[in-house]
C-alpha cells in the first residue's frame, strides 16, 4: 500500500498511535480514527483518559506482584483462597486464564517476564527473590510452576526450584499432555511421550 | 467466553474502552491495554490524547466538507488541481481511496452518509444542499457520482442528479464493471451486463 495522504494532522496523528499498538495496520488504525471522528465528544475523551490514567495510577500487589488498584489484590486479600498454594505464571494474562478455568483455589506469584538471555532478561529482572522472601515467611506449603513448555520457562522453573530446594516445600508443575479435542496423530512427539509417562489413573467424569 | 475477573477496575475499564471499537472483542482489548501496560507513561499520554484533540479541534472543509485541520482543506486550496470536476462521495474514507489511485485531479464533495431511510438518514442530514449551492456559483463543469453501488447508493445518486438536473452541467457516474483480476465465472451477473453495455474501446496500455 502507498503511504495514504491525510486531509488533516490530526487525524493522521491519531492514525499513527492506533497503528503503533500490535496487530493494527494502517488501515485497521484508519478506520478505528475516523469511527471515533464520529462519536460523542465526550465518549473520546474518556476513551482516551481510561488508557492515561491507567497507566499513571494502576499498581502492583505487594503480595504477589499482579496489577492491582490496591497495595493487597483482589485475590490475595480474600480469605476464602488458600493461601498455602502459590502459582507461580509469567504474567497477568496468565492469572486471567487460569481464574477462567474456575478450576484454583491459592493465590498466586507474578514473575513478570521470563528468563531469556537473548532478551535481555536475568532473574534479577524478575519477581523471584520476592517469591523466596514469601516462602521463607513460612505460610506456603505448595508452589505450583505454571510456566510456558519452552527453552525459557523450563530453564526459569529450573531456576526457582533451585532456588527453593533448602524449603520444606512441595513443588509441582502443571501437567503437561494431550490437550482435550485433539488428535493423537497431530501431537507432537515430546507432548505425546510424557503423557505416556505421566499416565493418570483412568477416571469417569 | 465467561467475563474475565479483571485484578483491577483501571485495567477493566481500559479494556471495556478497548471493546468499543468496532472488530475489537474482549481478548484483543486485554491484549492492546496489557501493551499499552508496558509502554512509557509520556507514549501512553501521547496515544490518549491523541484522539481527545482530534475529536475537539477536527473542522470540516468549507467548501467540500472533507475532515480538514483548516477551512479550506489542502485538497481544495490546491490550485494544480481542476476544480471544475467535482467527484461526490460517501465519506472521508472515499476520499483517501481515489486520492490513493492517483487518478483523479479534480475535487470532491464529501456528503458525510448516504439516503437510508432504515438508519433514519434523510437528504436533508447530508451534505446535498451545499453541493447544489456549489453549483450554483457556476465553476462546476462536471460533477461524478462515485457512491456504493447499492440500493442507498443509487437512491442517492439518483436524488442528487435530480437536483441538478436544471443546471448545465455534465453528470457522470464511475464506471461497473469486472474488477481487474477477477475472473468472469465468478462476476455477478448485473456487473457483468452492465460491462458489456458499457464496453469501451479495446486499447493496449
Amino acid at each position: 500500500m502507498n503511504t495514504i495522504q491525510y486531509p488533516s494532522a490530526l487525524l493522521e496523528n491519531a492514525v499513527n498511535e492506533f497503528s503503533k499498538l500490535p496487530g493494527i495496520g494502517q488501515r485497521t488504525a484508519l478506520r478505528l480514527a475516523l469511527y471515533l471522528l464520529r462519536q460523542d465528544e465526550e465518549m473520546v475523551e474518556r476513551f482516551g483518559t481510561s488508557f492515561i490514567a491507567m497507566r499513571q495510577h494502576i499498581c502492583y500487589c505487594d503480595v504477589c506482584r499482579n496489577i492491582s488498584d490496591t497495595e493487597i489484590c483482589r485475590i490475595c486479600s480474600d480469605k476464602q483462597r488458600d493461601h498455602q498454594i502459590v502459582c507461580v505464571v509469567e504474567n497477568v494474562n496468565d492469572v486471567l486464564s487460569i481464574e477462567e478455568t474456575q478450576q484454583y483455589r491459592g493465590v498466586y506469584h507474578v514473575l513478570g517476564g521470563i528468563i531469556s538471555p537473548m532478551d535481555g532478561v536475568g532473574p534479577a529482572d524478575l519477581e523471584i527473590e520476592s517469591l523466596v522472601e514469601r516462602v521463607k515467611s513460612g505460610v506456603v506449603r505448595e508452589v505450583i510452576m505454571a510456566l510456558s513448555p519452552t527453552m525459557e520457562g523450563d530453564t526459569t522453573a529450573f531456576y526457582i526450584f533451585k532456588k527453593l530446594a533448602a524449603f520444606d516445600l512441595k513443588i509441582t508443575t502443571i501437567a503437561r499432555g494431550i490437550s482435550i479435542g485433539d488428535e493423537l496423530a497431530y501431537a507432537d512427539k515430546i507432548t505425546l511421550g510424557r503423557s505416556i509417562v505421566n499416565r493418570t489413573v483412568f477416571q469417569i467424569n
